[in-house]
């Protein structure tokens, strides 16, 4: 399977783009600069913004968005071809106060930074403290990320996987108190053979029992009379491919389970058409830990049907305070299940 | 290989079962009621009952049976081949007074539920509050479960596996005290070319560092006189092939160990006999979060002989306060190891 | 691949060895006295000594060692090749004293042992107070150990693999107080085609947030005007193959992430040359509870070039206080990357 525009549009953000070239809202003709000589030339520059969102909670948060006014927690998903070398303009907007009320380690310089896990970077994008590589509030900086494909020869392997960038600085040389703020986002590497979904949806279980950055009912903004369909409001329609990328960080452990679905525990979820694809175990239950992600591919509903199916950690505690959501899939005409939602019960004391 | 009556035999209960058919204790003809259209018809029907367990400890115990009167915790273990489909009717014996004590929310229905990880099942089957899947006191409901093929040419799943049952209502929405207090049971799909165990052992980790409900030494009701076979009485001759089913619930982390034997980390435990099998790591000791479920076969005692082999927790504090049994293995002929059990240091203080 | 004399050699321990043979130092020939029939003839016998450090730090730290006086933690690391069985000698030199004040559990004896994971041992091998393997002060014990090869025709599993090797009485019967005073080790086992790496690093995390029992800035004495090559101070030039041995140990969860390098979910980080390596998960961050170990090989520095990469726990709380260390990437000539060492920053507050 060739790349397909498609899937080359989809990395620019969740809105509609009018080009794809210089001057499009969040990409530009990438510069040569500061690139490393064993990369590629950069394919794309992508603009992302650490801002502070004020309105979010009573807690401080911080978001990355493709603009100022689109961030959002989890961030912007970043989609990248094996093979594809891209930049990343980080403009921090947060401000010093902020960055001085968050610090819990007086070592650590106020500023903010872009960590990625799986592609390869250099130390000059490395977004940690120690390699001088992030961001003083109203500065920018220039990340160069290359992933690398596998050269099976060599036993080398390659970057397609689920994936995800984070703040390295806030608070702590850890970042910490940039993760607990919502400066986190999903990176996904795609194999040019990989299937595209309909859809991709963004779980990320944090400390505080926390689903990106809320819970329930605050996880699930789903209304059947208008099911929009974000990080807040998991929609399918019976059949279609959805894709679910899932990332662990803060300090504790969680298990990721998804009612009425189950997928292969390998790169993919999907099973590969050899016979001793027999051998992978197949999963709904998933134990990550901070700094884990994976994710997967499943036919919305297949054989369970359309319905409103649970999304939690099954840590019976975590559950309970609300690490909760719901993978509303409807019927193949996409409509959606009978009943009012959510039903009398499950709106309260999860 | 093609599938044996005695594999479809064990899916009955640890008992002598005199005839395959209906009117046979717990199995029945199945009737096509409320099956979804995309399921083939059930092979069986399965009488499963919550009960209460008023002399199992000093806490609230309740679990399920095939019979009131044989109620155990864990559960009754539960097979099926891949391809099938079967139907549990579950009766709720469980008072409304103890389901009204062990609740923690308020907005949580008295009743009880059978949520399964793995199968196939539609939202009536899924044993939630919101679904409306669940059964009150003196009530009866019948679940339906499809272990549906792989497909590999559409990248699809099967569900061969070790997976787990579980109440998903008691004490709250996630059925916390349900867990807490017994209502759980093994799984098994089977492949129709998988190799068939000489005896199935389940094991399941939870909260307060207990196994199977218990605490060693109450995990160990081995006795070499007369080693009978149980879920506290984990024996085997050398030679034999042995199936461990673990299972881990609540809200803690577990690893799961066991001596004087290894096995793949893959679907079975067991090794396909393909040169890229190699690849594949080879365990004795796993991580496992609440929700997950894994299984694996042995050889008992192979190159390691007979003895009294421990199988524990590994984190410290778990193994410390109980959560150990032992796996004890014969010699060929069965005679037990020489030496006394316990011997006189092991059965104190762990 | 066969064997080399250097993969036996490395087998020794970290200091030269004049000769291969009986009278080197931790090498003899080796008795068959005590040697389970099924196992071929040991190949080697190992000697090691269990230790007090009295000046390791404030707490009380007991090491394993070659020699009383090369007592380490983590021990040395012993290396196996698949096929071989060999024979360990324990001597314990730790005082009656110390065991006691250790002691928190008064039906357990006062002793130390060696538990391995991974390969194959009789009961008289397993390390265990109720199978009476132990070792009391003054006294010695041979362990001997098998690394059964794989027979994919009958499914059995080998041997080889990242394991590790523990005391399991110091304390409680499960050598709880033991591993926390430093009684642990690597335990590689080699299939003879697999690569062999220039340098082997052992990260073994623990509690407290330790790394090898020591916090950062102890977990790194790197020095760029003199880079010896330890578990405390982990150096390469770029391009080096480079494996590294991780273990968890106590009784907390870890994650263990390393920056710059990713590595595949197999057996051995490396992927295999076949199509279907493709589904093979990529990974730079895994879970690991206690008891669990792994190991990969990566090429240093392999497109991300030469400089301080951070290797730590992803909880965020563990990294936050200490349970961090770097690996140093020289470039391909040997030269340490530009810039002082540690920056300013970097040395505090971690």
């Amino acid at each position: 399977m060739t790349p397909t525009r498609r899937a080359v549009l989809r990395g620019l953000g969740a809105g509609p783009v009018a080009a794809l070239g210089a001057g499009a809202v969040g990409i530009e003709a990438a510069s040569a600069a500061d690139v490393p000589a064993s990369f590629p030339a950069p394919s794309r520059r992508i603009q992302l913004y650490a801002v502070e969102l004020p309105d979010y909670s009573n807690e401080k948060r911080i978001g990355y968005g493709r603009t100022p006014e689109s961030a959002s927690i989890p961030g912007p998903t970043i989609e990248m071809l094996e093979g594809e070398c891209i930049e990343i303009v980080l403009h921090n907007e947060v401000s010093a106060e902020t960055l001085e009320a968050l610090r819990t380690d007086e070592h650590t310089p106020l500023g903010v930074s872009l960590h990625a896990h799986g592609v390869r970077y250099d130390q000059a994008s490395d977004g940690t403290v120690h390699s001088d590589s992030w961001v003083a509030p109203g500065e920018s900086r220039t990340y160069v990320w290359y992933a690398r494909p596998a050269n099976r020869a060599k036993g080398i392997v390659g970057t397609a996987g689920y994936w995800w960038y984070h703040d390295h600085v806030v608070g702590t040389q850890h970042g910490t108190a940039g993760l607990a703020a919502g400066l986190f986002g999903a990176l996904i590497v795609r194999r040019r053979s990989d299937p595209l979904p309909a859809h991709t949806y963004v779980t990320a279980f944090g400390d505080a029992m926390e689903l990106n950055a809320r819970r329930y009912p605050d996880t699930d903004t789903y209304d059947p009379a208008d099911p929009v369909r974000s990080n807040t409001s998991l929609v399918a329609n019976q059949g279609e491919r959805i894709e679910f990328v899932n990332i662990a960080l803060g300090s504790e452990l969680h298990t990721w389970h998804l009612h009425g679905h189950t997928w292969a525990d390998n790169r993919t979820g999907v099973l590969a058409d050899v016979p001793w694809a027999d051998d992978v175990a197949v999963i709904d239950n998933k134990t990550i830990g901070p700094g884990d992600s994976f994710g997967f591919q499943v036919i919305a509903g297949d054989m369970s049907g359309p319905g409103h199916w649970m999304l939690h950690c099954h840590l019976q505690t975590h559950s309970d305070m609300g690490m909760v959501t719901f993978f509303h899939v409807h019927d193949r005409q996409g409509r959606p299940p009978a009943g009012e939602w959510p039903p009398p019960h499950a709106g309260h004391g999860m």
